[in-house]
């Protein structure tokens, strides 16, 4: 498990007065991202072995609205490692501690043509170790 | 239905070379955006009314990539209209007529106070006609 | 000279209830980019040999804000063509005729490391032949 | 004087493999936001006021190309303040010291119709406090 926080900016916003809708992908990229780092996978070193990282499945549940200026805490969990799957769930607290925002995104991984890899092994373990934490 | 033609340009790509996961969002709004101003409902009146429209939940499949420079069609239906939810469903197709991303909104009626609200029933008839067409 | 028409969407907006000031540098980056091909230049085809586009310097005046469904006019000139630089300069104009915004790029070539070249005289006898039109 | 830190992510990036140009504004948002919190300037206290800043105008020059996993810094000063204009100056550095981009913004107050308002002196007082730090 991994938790962020994010301080919720103009550009996090829309003319509704709240965070875009589009914008919590973001931040769930931002707290998967920084989950993957903490377990000790440069992003970075794996694109330059051809091992990228794409999603194939996004989903949002948008409960409660977050407004500029807030500082939102995001965590994330891996709830399933299949061989060609990771499966990610997040959620989001606002300041006074309601949950805000849940999500869940099916990671896979593909080779520098797009096309669909079995996740390599020694990724694989680490990840699984992860689940249920 | 209705039907979007759009360009994919640079700011929609990210460094994987393809169209960012959270972009389709913005393009998801778009279709849905037209579609409802082709209904004849202006959203910019319906602000100005105090009903606003809130997504309460997002699903996207990303199923192939989209590259720059690509003229994808955006196509939108309306699922199903309840007495407080409106669901769309969008498929993105791209040039050679395949289709990459599908997705699925559950939208509400909220007042300037983000708070859920009936769907006005001058709007709810218009869309229930849409239904599978 | 190029224009284009654009209509202004929930995400090119922010919680002040107006038009996002780096959004403005997309729409540019749209009227350049139709600009570009309106003059028969297939960015796709010049990455594939290579030859990329960059800004090296922007320049934007906000002198009105641009609102929610406006559908905004936004025009583009190439000022100036020199063997490393090529200057556009847009106008933004709304609905009711007033200029909202204007702005500068220099842009330049580069190859796929990022490193400056020549622009390609192919190209920049085409884009000279626009100056001042 | 304000620096901060940032990591650059993916949805930073566009399929140039680099940072968007105008991504860059974002940055300088969290790095402007961030120094006038630090001054004890609270956004949302002065949005509720009826007291909002807007960039009036914005440049920006790209030296070097920043790329995705990288940590930059983003330093801001108070340049310039005037009864209607506070001038800030930005440089951003990537991690092995080399300054890739700096910008300048003028920044002005209005109030809620969008409409010019002299800068609040308690708010002037401050920030001249801050020009040449």
């Amino acid at each position: 498990m991994k938790m962020i926080e994010r301080k919720i900016y103009y550009y996090d916003t829309d003319c509704g007065g709240v965070v875009y809708y589009a914008n919590y992908l973001k931040f769930f990229e931002e707290a998967r991202s920084d989950y993957l780092e903490k377990l000790g996978f440069s992003m970075k070193e794996l694109i330059k072995k051809g091992i990228l990282f794409a999603i194939r499945k996004q989903e949002v549940e948008y409960k409660a609205p977050i407004r500029y200026g807030e500082i939102v805490k995001i965590k994330t969990w891996i709830k399933e490692v299949t061989p060609y799957r990771i499966r990610f769930y997040y959620e989001i607290e606002n300041e006074s501690g309601k949950r805000t925002t849940t999500g869940t995104s099916d990671m896979v991984c593909v080779n520098s043509n797009m096309s669909l890899m079995e996740i390599p092994p020694e990724i694989s373990k680490k990840l699984k170790d992860e689940v249920g934490e």
